[in-house]
């Protein structure tokens, strides 16, 4: 798995259309779109080589949970990004990978929006300028 | 060299402080903050071997080229970016290198504006949500 996180003071999104994955969730009044505030907005590939590794929701909530305690953030937004240069996961994998993510962080009490899987989106937000506004992170 | 590519409604940035990059440019009125409508944000690392290839302009210009072509966009943002997973150049020639491929840019009729060199930014975007509105690329 790897992320690229942004810190954003507002972050807003809507889907759009179907992308070409053969997986893809169905659209509702609740998924179709959404908005939050003072949140970390992670752009998520999970990758080939996750598929073979038991601990990867462990390991990233690890990393995950050391950049909202440094920023002290409650909000985090769980965005499929096929774009960050890695090997993909089965698109099966990545959809349960991200759907486990998302629900053990709600479990620890993080306020968790993920926008549909396998659409395209609108994407509208505010970044923050400070030295851990942006960061990345390869999981393995 | 590689890059993530948004389209985009609108692009904001603004300059907050120096990164620490001990390259950087200096602020002016020109340059601590900028804004561009219907334009292709380009979020670009700099890499270690493009110290060795003398056509990494020419071969970067023709892949930003395809890209602005199928979307008949000329206004670009040129975003050094260090967050794309790659071995980065030095910041030396990582400037150098993005004055290069922006100057180039203008001499093609492109609208260019690329923010300052060296400091973290505030960015705010709304990216477009169809099926070329995020691309990445690797230019080797």
């Amino acid at each position: 798995m790897r992320f690229l996180s942004f810190h954003c003071e507002y972050f807003k999104y809507k889907a759009t259309k179907k992308s070409r994955s053969p997986v893809f969730e169905e659209l509702s009044s609740e998924n179709k779109q959404g908005s939050l505030e003072n949140v970390i907005v992670l752009f998520i590939s999970v990758e080939k080589r996750d598929e073979n590794d038991e601990s990867i929701i462990q390991k990233s909530m690890s990393e995950i949970e050391k950049i909202t305690k440094q920023l002290k953030i409650f909000n985090i937004v769980i965005l499929s990004f096929a774009h960050l240069f890695g090997e993909l996961s089965s698109p099966n994998f990545g959809l349960n990978t991200l759907k486990t993510l998302a629900s053990t962080l709600k479990k620890r009490k993080y306020n968790v929006m993920r926008p549909p899987f396998g659409w395209f989106n609108e994407l509208e937000l505010k970044a923050k300028g400070h030295p851990l506004s942006r960061i990345s992170r390869i999981i393995d």
